[in-house]
């Protein structure tokens, strides 16, 4: 998501990174668009600033949809609880990117490590330079802040509590994810020095979540009763519906996810772009459906729906790092090898006792990593060796911090949930209510 | 939302109102953006068309998140009753905007006080000077009636019947709505005369669907059972995350509801404006529902999520007003109030007997008049005079006609369901279904 | 969805062929807004870009609406098993329609009957004669595809296995949609020997899902104990608020249906007319919820949630074979006898033994058709003629073709689950988990 020159730059790849000759033609530039007639500077302007904004609001809906499926798949006493958990966090996302991150992303010097602190505040002076609304852009990148804090909450489902939730959102939303973030869309120094490269966001959104998740759920333990004896009880999400919802809507939202991460829409350049990103972000998703479907289909002979859900997230992971250079085939396969992630390493991580509810860790942790390691084979701009470096920073800082946080919150105020909330349900313990008050349990 | 002078009027107001001192600097008017060149004439229609259209689509969706709301937070025996009613308010309000509503808001004479009666038609032909499809401007405005309406089905919920909700629904979509509408965005007598502003809707909207609710709470009265010497019944809602996901989906409804308002987005300021409301938008929910969040946690010692959730719509209506003018931190402030009187004015209601079962009354009628109230702390242009006239107007006649038209309905085909059917829930006596059919109640 | 010629066609259209005195002022075109600046080449192809990006969205989110709508209306035994099948349709459309759907629709030599075999990959060096992204057109109609094969879906809930439903979809969406939509808007022999006219897809979409539909509930039969002695047994929806989302979600999502389907957005004449159609679009929901609630009020005495959603959808498909054309109100009866048609045919196929879980025939197929019969009423260009041999040709193609894929499915894999299977319910035996596990069943 950087600005001005990684954008021109992006414009002209396709012609260079991909070869005519491939097993199925790729995406063209469309070189000669160059005699159209430009926009005037008032429609490049409104037309950026409407990718902004209508990208910005599809994305801000994926907050709903993390919110249906963490409460599909947890128990029905947690339900209430997880529900409050993602609007509050969404809502402090929104106040911290204002307070502290806006200007941690985007104040830090070319190949630095820190931004400035201070609350950002819209400037649209050099909006004939920028191109855009200032408060667009900052719209823009809220919402995505608030999707790293959105798969935090899913792994720690059923057993934190909810003040030092909230504290951590506070911290990874107004400290961890925008220093990350600086180093490569504020042009910091995994930009200028290692070349790394992140379109939308697999390592900096979705690997940063879930390291936070990791570490959350190292500091948090397992829930009670999920493993014993070697044996890992499973705990059945309580609402398969509104997990299927909460995917279709972030299948939905990963549109305006990797598609307002072309940051432009002012040139034939910039739309075919956004319509190529498009098409490969949903190949990716089918992808990691269709592998996770045959893979439950054959291992298990039954094909799990939540896999299969999963994989839809795990292939849209996957793209996320490069879902332009890629040609359809090449994202169909990319989305494939998410959607194996994620089937195999479930198990993977109970053998290893890492209690994640929601599956948030195989998605958006593994499946990150992976679909930045990819990058160069379809980005020729991009190195594995600057990849590597990007992902190991990023896993570094990011579990670093957040295990030195939640370390922290566990001897301080405590983050776990006293015996008797988690086995009664957060819901009538912490929030006094419950989330189906009339449906008989069996 | 009024057309044309009302715009240009707000596109130059930032510079004027906000001085450049207050605590954070506030949104810059991009000045010399005068230097950029204009959009063509069409591509500034096409732009208009598109805010209304795109902005339209997410304020219909509204009607969803309504209706998930309020499914939520009723008993289950009465869900599909609710869908019923929201489902059916939506299709009247359509009906009676095209109608009657559209002209009446629309066919005023300026400082006038009735628009003209008669159904709506497309007339393009001034399409150069109104600078956009006519289609598109009533389909935004239509989405807004219909706003309304959906407020009112909330509170009387579980209790009212059918046919004399829809009949009261004619009433206000294609009455009563309309005509205090026309007041001020149809540049009527309270635009005119006393220069009351609220940019899209606190009141003319908000408030218009919480006196309408108000006053059919009073002719209906409380549930069977809901107060009983001097002690208030709790009847928890059936299904919170279906409320929650109706708080979001009533969220992101909310970018198009304010930033549509803006009317134009065919010029750089326009967009710039657009741009801005939405972050205004945003932090007001963020304020609604932190404030919520606290209160509820520090009182009561339990996180309360219903409370919380109605403490972002709180929030919302707050700013619904003036979401141009504030800075950001005015915008957080103007929400967290409101989150602050959403919580504070839910027992409150109890204790007058006045049985809210969504808590729509707080939140959509005691927040938009704080909403107008405080317009003038941001926007210079308005004075406390004018916003107490319009507050004052709006209640005198929404509530006045409202109280007529359900005491007329009580005593002419009745308002109360039966208490049997009220007993055994809506569902299976006005519907012979049941929203649930197979999970057994406890 | 047609290209270029028809698009022009459709501009200069309603001027032509609605006469000024009707009973209402219908949409007038805007004529001297020939007057009007014309947008530059790069802004006229952003703007058709963005109509189809951001209508395809909102279209692609009616595989969630689908998906809702037949959650809610089977019972939960079965409720894990539509997801999975909603989900895995959609990610299988999307690889069908790049390896052959798209060539297949517009690979067709005008006026011929089969198009071209192959994957497509987006080719945009005509891109100033095409007027939009390629990607983004290949997207649109994707959706498109996609939607046909979830209206499947729902007809044969409850008792088909996956695979057999999972290959059909292949079949469908790869072969058997393309094909007969090539007749139309690949401009093969449909558009061009019989000037058959259908805008958004009443028949090439609706009617086509609808008639699979028919085959395959036909070949499959009824659920067990759904016909016995006569008598039909009811088998309730388990979860009416989801189904009521789920139509809340596609009545949205046809703003984006018969809104995009005007293919243009760069010139003023575009703007308009694809304000109209969503007006129009709009209108005839109205119309179709409310016949279905006035029949349903006045036939049976009790107003059913589920027809009244129904009514909806039908109101929908049958104004989308021309939501440009007809005058508000004549949409606004277009819709209301699709109501009617849902309405009355719901019994009829009961008596039929034709066990239609969702009711997903009567709206689709039979409103189709109706919507396409109707056409000439409002589109002097259209013919009874032109529009029988539509439906007809439409009908043998599609029903033909589907009810021998399901026979030969049933003869090889076969297509029904066991007695074991449908009696304990498809998702603990297909699936091997349950959709909502905690919630006791009567």
């Amino acid at each position: 998501m950087q600005h001005e020159v990684f954008r021109f730059a992006k414009a002209t790849l396709p012609a260079v990174v991909i070869p005519a000759a491939i097993l199925f033609a790729s995406a063209s530039a469309p070189a000669f668009a160059q005699d159209a007639a430009p926009a005037s500077d008032t429609s490049r302007i409104v037309f950026n600033t409407v990718l902004f904004l209508f990208s910005g609001m599809v994305v801000m809906f994926m907050a709903a949809g993390f919110c249906m499926l963490e409460v599909g798949l947890v128990r029905s006493k947690n339900a209430a609880t997880i529900c409050l958990k993602n609007i509050s966090l969404f809502a402090v996302a929104g106040v911290m990117v204002w307070l502290t991150g806006y200007n941690l992303i985007y104040g830090v010097e070319p190949g630095g490590l820190l931004g400035s602190f201070g609350p950002w505040s819209a400037n649209d002076q050099r909006i004939l330079e920028t191109g855009y609304a200032a408060s667009s852009d900052w719209y823009f990148q809220m919402v995505f802040v608030a999707t790293a804090a959105s798969i935090v909450s899913g792994t720690l489902a059923e057993r934190i509590k909810f003040l030092p939730f909230i504290i951590f959102v506070v911290l990874l939303t107004g400290l961890i994810y925008p220093i990350q973030a600086s180093w490569e869309w504020g042009e910091g120094y995994l930009d200028a020095t290692w070349g790394f490269s992140d379109f939308a966001g697999s390592t900096l959104v979705h690997a940063t979540g879930g390291w936070a998740a990791l570490a959350g759920a190292l500091v948090l333990g397992p829930r009670i009763g999920r493993y014993h004896n070697g044996i890992t009880t499973p705990m059945p999400g309580s609402n398969l519906p509104l997990a299927t919802l909460g995917t279709f809507i972030l299948w939905l939202g990963w549109f305006g996810f990797n598609g307002g991460s072309q940051l432009a829409l002012g040139t034939i350049e910039d739309a075919v772009s956004v319509a190529n990103v498009m098409v490969n972000t949903n190949m990716a998703a089918c992808g990691g459906v269709i592998s996770a479907m045959l893979m439950t289909s054959f291992i298990y002979k039954k094909t799990d729906l939540t896999i299969v859900l999963n994989g839809a997230i795990g292939g849209l992971v996957s793209i996320t790092a490069e879902p332009l250079a890629p040609a359809i085939w090449q994202s169909l396969m990319i989305g494939a090898v998410g959607g194996v992630i994620v089937t195999s390493s479930v198990p993977l991580l109970d053998r290893l006792k890492i209690d994640d509810v929601v599956g948030a860790i195989p998605a958006h942790l593994f499946c990150g990593i992976w679909g930045t390691l990819i990058v160069p084979w379809t980005n020729g701009d991009a190195s594995i060796v600057g990849q590597l470096v990007g992902i190991v920073m990023n896993a570094v800082f990011v579990f670093g911090m957040s295990f030195a946080f939640w370390t922290m919150l566990r001897y301080s105020i405590g983050v776990r949930a006293s015996v008797e909330a988690e086995t009664t349900g957060l819901d009538r313990i912490e929030l006094g209510l419950e989330a189906y008050p009339e449906f008989a349990n069996r």
